[in-house]
């Protein structure tokens, strides 16, 4: 590191601040900056700065919008009556790129972890209820994990959601596609088995 | 992508543009940047821009620099009659770290190749020849990588020294340390073997 003037120096340090990126690829990407044409430099700055200045969170899901509410909130076309629970803004981005899910969202915001002191006051149950009282709601989708803090959080949901008149369900769990059966795991065969289904 | 709001994906597609980071990375990225403090964006962003305002080749050795001259280029403590021949900015930081060596420095640039059309007035031999006869160094030591390109660049620049009363060293080839003899290949072997020295 001391082998480079300061400001080089410094670039290195904050990138090797970023998750899975160390000082040899910060250097990496150190020398690709400097040998890149400067409006591509200015690009990727601004590009940074944006994301803090622009992204705000959805008042409806809580998910990552550039306005108030976000796109899908706002899109009269989905089914309204369909509300699907999700830890995070990128499982969110996950359903939506499978195309399998034409409803709305509430992100939670985490899971219940008693061990981590995050209980029920700290991710986005009381904001679930409120849109279970002022919202047609007819089916709310569990969609959290399947580690055991994602499951403990969808029985916890499922558990508060019983005085109200609507259908929970959870999504399934089973053997991944293309998955070969002898490399699942035993939990995971386990509840493929126990959650098997008619052939139609 | 699309399912991102626009400063997610212009952030996105900037950062998925350095090399070795795809797009998956440069989505945990930005989710890293969501989250993280302003300050630390803000700091991110300014050490990127501050790369292209500050650094600049060192009028000596062609390093990067936040000066005209490096800080290597500079020290006076430095042996003025070794001259070290890298290609690139990042091996003369890799031989500092050796600290195997305390003359100075002149960075090429690259390498001859010419499949890729690059010549010898492409590379800084010209830069180093002026060196040479501006400067009293008695020793030119050729540091350039082991490949064909490398060698064939430290036969050229040797050959072009011959008219010059300074002795022309090459980095030595052979089993790097911790080697397993089994492992390493026969052209590196040869080498060693062909480079074998008295045992001292």
């Amino acid at each position: 590191m001391n082998y480079y003037p300061k400001s080089i120096r410094n670039a290195i340090r904050s990138i090797s601040r970023l998750p899975g990126i160390g000082e040899k690829t910060a250097e990496r990407l150190v020398m690709h900056i400097l040998r890149a044409p400067r409006v591509e430099a200015e690009q990727l700055a601004r590009s940074i700065l944006e994301l803090k200045e622009k992204i705000k969170l959805c008042r409806g899901c809580f998910g990552l919008s550039d306005s108030d509410v976000c796109s899908i909130c706002r899109d009269t076309g989905r089914e309204a009556a369909l509300l699907c629970v999700v830890e995070q803004p990128a499982d969110m981005v996950s359903l939506e790129k499978s195309g399998s899910y034409s409803g709305r969202y509430l992100i939670l915001g985490g899971t219940l972890s008693p061990m981590n002191g995050i209980g029920p006051g700290d991710i986005r149950i009381r904001e679930l209820i409120t849109r279970l009282e002022e919202e047609k709601i007819e089916e709310v989708v569990l969609a959290t994990s399947t580690t055991v803090e994602g499951e403990s959080t969808a029985a916890y949901i499922a558990d508060r959601l019983k005085k109200y008149s609507v259908k929970v369900t959870r999504i399934a769990s089973g053997v991944p596609i293309g998955g070969d059966l002898k490399y699942v795991d035993q939990v995971t065969l386990r509840k493929a088995m126990e959650c098997r289904h008619d052939v139609k």
